[in-house]
């Protein structure tokens, strides 16, 4: 099943709604949460259409929709809520940068939810649209998940202070949710870090190269795609929109904050793999040193000797010594003394 | 067919037509397009005069030249629409950066089309020249190409805005396309990168270490190319210009996203890369160490044990133990555990 | 004892008061001073609730709390001194990054105190949170300890200007006794940085590897916790809020100047290890190279010689030099010349 | 022939004219052009004297000074022209970085003139002075040169339009000449970076990695010439000074992105060498690979075959196989057998 | 006699007079110059009180104290002149970064001088602090030097500027000869480097490496001296107080210059030192690969040649080629043969 590649929108006309991402089939889910401080409803809609109604409801709402391969399920919502052509565009192509656009009477911010998979080895990467209006937000997944379950739980129960505030406070609350994640992830690689390094240090071999190198495109890939929601988020703090209220400020700053601690993991991650590189190449090149030791010493020790039963070993008609009685033994002493010299030798340069 | 070089211009004064670039021979091809919302004409021009009434006309005019080696259209053209000779200048020079000046009544930017020719394994870099006035669009190419083909096809059908808009939008347009195709060729780079990566882990010769080489020069370039467009673009952003409409901006700004995408991926690719020339070296450090242990081990349980053959291929009179009926499996014998120990040795060391 | 990890947060309402960092349980210590020019009182509270009185009190009054893994205690404290939720909940997430935050009543700094300890080779990290009121100064540690005690002295003595001035001034002489002891974790690291360099140079071995390795951890983790204080205090110079007294700016130059220059050695140390690694590395090749030339002029004298010797220890029945009186000593000279000529060889080649 | 050091300066008071650079001693040779759109005149100055009466005059003036070593004719020029001494002091010192003054009545700028030298593969520096008034022009350079023809040239014949405007448009054609030289140099050490990159890839020697170092240098010293020229540029356009005039901006902008195209090509062509010294290492770690694998192949597959050959070489009374008839035959048998295995097995692992 | 270091100083109040640096004994010399374009007076003063009467006067007066390590003189001078207590504790640390702070009244500017001594191969760094006032200057060296003399001998000799300017004016000039002073070391090592490149061209050594290093260590503590220093300088250019008068900016702005370029000349170095060590890598790998290739070659040509002659001297019963006549002659025969096809080889493979 091949992907949906972003070359092929190259030549088509902005605002065309073609999916980029891998492929998927599921029916998008859409599930409705309308609620304001005394009430609340929640609803699973099976068509789009059931939406509409909430766009002029004074309560806020909020659409999430599983999935955003349906060109026709976003371009009625974009009809309806007269969303712009390039936002409905970025909604679909799934390998959008994170970024934050101000519309006016609404904001879209585009991020990345990322999860580590313990089995396959890899990170997975979502994107996660959010459009926010004055008393609206829809946010668009690409398949669905639970992440955003513990919001859903706290707007039925009334837990925390988001049926108290307004819809920018909802879309804080799910950027919230989405850094959080961050930590899970940043936690799980920096133990499998800790056991590459362990491994080095112990019991090198090709595949803890393998396995570094593997961390490295993994930090690689995790940079990119949480670089920028630094700046999506500082974005949201200064853009000067009415959509967002003077109380979600602080809230901003704090999850600005934690998107600073995690790229501030990720670089001291990155510094920690690039130095253990440096250690695996020492590392063998100490190994080859050890190596090569030993075969010296073999080779420097009995070479020589060898060459002295080589002489010995001549079948010239007249060699004095071979006639000496203790002649055998002088010679084995002989060589006895050169090979302990030869291993004195060693000892003062420290080789054994 | 040598090249006309950037130096040959040294000492010339500002504005003197010459030709920089790969020598081309063929006739530029001149098309115009013009166009409003309801009217549409379509024409190919034998002479450069032709396009010169088209200058006043209130609708949209698409002037393209397929061409820029030809230093007397040019220069009718240009004196024609009263363009700063500076301009003309840099349109044959195919060696420009890409950049963006702002002539109060015009706009010229240059940019770099490029595309993968998979046959010579190559980026192949073309300029594009683009001069934005009130009412009209010249585009420069530096030979006839398609890639504007698809914005030809929404004029004449009338699909998508271009017909309903102006002529900023038909320039962030041609910029799109441009652009669009950068896409194309990183994702050729990432496939040749994924190959190349593959052949790294599993057969690592000296052509794979020329293959990295050769696909951290296309970043270089690539880079080169597309790095200054991003400026390019902020600065259309915020020219302040007349000439750059209100609803174009956010165009604009979607064009901008898509380049600091490209940009985002060249520099991730760059670390790939990096990384994969340091998983090269280390590579042929274990390889190396791998041929050094075979021959260590051969060398160590060898080299001593030819020495005993060695003393007893020794002549003397006098050696009591070569008159011992066992004397020669007693040996094989001695050797056989030597041997045995050395091998025991080695798979200590975790060498076997 | 697992430590408490910042990933499960995730999900949770902001202000949730969950500590997060190495597990503890001794009940937090609060002390209290409270003084003004004149007078001065000093108290260990029992209950948190014996601070609150010194809310509405216009003499200065420092709390210092050593322990941040009570969240009752923090829950009432924040209730009562009406702290924002978000701030709370930083408090007890020991994995802060260092940062200010200007609530408009009161500022909230965090930075992380270092200290190095010999026995375990590490560097213990400790996160200092201080709340900075009117007439308030609330301070946070994890755990018992003595670094403030000379300010304490200085109070209760009236020593320095402690007891003329504000409470801003005693946040900065925190922040001052905290950055003083950068200075003395870096003297440590720069003694043992001198140590792995003399090794390096003497005798370096895997073991002096590891240690620059751990070196390069330590300075990177002290970079992480040191370099964002940089702009902590420089916020703390341009927040422009009231709380911060004219007379008390130049302090916190000096005091930002500390921190630059703390910064500045740790730069200068990274950029020293990392030399002392290519140093180490150019040691191994070198090694590597005499060990290659020990084993190359010891081969290269005997294995030709010990081709000689083998000519005449063949069995053929017709060689003719066999037969002669001096064959034996000829052959003898002849190796003695060849091998003296190897060794003219390598004196000339500098080998030896 | 020492050259002339800067330190011999310390301790000087300021506007000390003393010449530091390559000694020099022929006389300084000094031309004057003056002009408007109507007249022309030039003239070859025998004493300084002579380019006094140009101050008053309403003409451009362009005084050219081929020599700052001579500090009487600085001298008596600064005093006529009532120059600051410290501009006239960074006259007489050529290792000035370039830079841009401005003293209000006049602006001064320091550039650097390139020329590569191909019999001595030298790039040779040249400090070019540039004295802008409202009417004249004064240029310095270390000697006489021709690099300024093409310019005296147009002026003379009226081309272009240096003619017809004013001084500030004759600073720019000098500077615009200079930078076009600096695309001859770069073409230069483009062709000499290509012919040492084949080198690298076809019969790398130790006289490839000096040649590659060599370039590397001169880029460093090519970086150091031009890096600074961007800003001056950038200063002479946001200076703010009346000298310069409203149609000369739109040149400097040109020649402003031709040093930044300089610069660029200069980072690109920095990466390619660093990337080639990658190149070369790994051509030596391969080479040398190559070489132990031949001499791992050779001696394990002989060093056995020898110990076989020395057992049935000893000397022992029984040694049963001796007598056996075919045991000779048998004993090469096995030793072919030997061998070929081996050279089965180094097939398998592909290192023949 | 160990040096007072910093961490003594952790928990002290601020403003503590603690002196931080080499241990010094002597009693600080005090000279006293004050002057106007009329007058001049110069004293040595016995005891710090001498200098007070002059805080009053019209003239510029310049104290230089030489020592800063007696915490009475500078109390005393503090407390007389009113400076802030941070000043003169910054004026004792001599571990201090190159600064200004603006006090108002005064400025205070601390600078590092720096002297290359050939004999220790060592740079020897001092600190220096000025305080600017409306009409004196105070300098404080770590002990007696000369590099201030010119000065004095312009100002005894009314030569340059100095007596006709202000106190600021004065302050330039000492900075102008410190920074004078950082030429000299810079070209002591460029000589330096100069000599070590030609050495690991030729005959690089274990010996060379440390020089190399050595030079590397020079250049960071260089430039951890002078950077801090081109902010002091703007600084001092921007401060906006109204100490610094207008005629002396242009003469900053040249001292500005001068930094710059020093820096510069830093950076240079610090390439070229960087890739020596590159250079010296590759050396190694090269003179390993030779070595390895002299084994090679011998051991490929004799081991299989000794494996032929072990064949002929096994003694076995029936061996028909050792009854052969000539055999002996053919067997050297073969052998010679094998010989020369592996010299060609080697020929073949540039090897020899």
């Amino acid at each position: 099943m091949a992907n949906h590649k972003r070359s092929k929108k190259a030549g088509m006309p902005p605002g065309s709604l073609i999916h980029v991402g891998k492929k998927k089939k599921h029916t998008p889910k859409i599930t409705i949460f309308d609620y304001n401080e005394e009430s609340f409803t929640e609803k699973v809609a099976k068509k789009v259409e059931e939406c509409f109604p909430f766009k002029e409801r004074a309560t806020v709402t909020w659409i999430n929709i599983d999935g955003v391969h349906d060109s026709e399920i976003i371009e009625k919502l974009g009809k309806h809520f007269r969303f712009h052509p390039l936002l409905l565009e970025d909604i679909m192509n799934t390998e959008q940068r994170p970024k934050i656009d101000d519309f006016g009477d609404y904001l879209f911010v585009v991020a990345k939810m990322l999860q580590y998979n313990e089995q396959k080895d890899q990170i997975v990467e979502e994107q996660i649209s959010l459009i926010l209006g004055s008393n609206f937000v829809i946010s668009f997944q690409e398949q669905e998940g639970d992440i955003f379950d513990p919001i859903r739980e706290r707007i039925r129960q009334k837990k925390g202070r988001v049926r108290t505030m307004w819809s920018d406070y909802l879309v804080y609350a799910l950027m919230d949710v989405i850094i959080d994640n961050y930590f899970i992830v940043l936690e799980k690689l920096g133990e499998k870090i800790e056991d590459v390094e362990e491994e080095l240090l112990v019991n090198p071999s090709q595949q803890t190269l393998q396995d570094t190198h593997a961390l490295k495109r993994k930090m690689i890939s995790l940079r990119r795609a949480i670089w920028p929601l630094r700046d999506v988020i500082s974005g949201m703090q200064r853009t000067g929109s009415v959509l967002i209220k003077k109380p979600t400020a602080i809230y901003l700053k704090d999850v600005y904050d934690h998107t600073v601690q995690v790229i501030d993991t990720i670089e001291t991650y990155r510094d920690i793999i690039s130095s253990m590189l440096d250690i695996y190449l020492s590392g063998i090149s100490n190994k080859l040193n050890e190596v090569m030791k030993v075969l010296t010493i073999i080779g420097t020790i009995f070479i020589p000797l060898t060459f002295i039963t080589g002489i010995h070993g001549m079948n010239f008609k007249f060699m004095p010594e071979l006639e000496w009685k203790y002649g055998y033994f002088a010679t084995l002493g002989v060589m006895l003394v050169i090979g302990l010299l030869m291993l004195l030798y060693f000892k003062r340069k420290r080789w054994i």
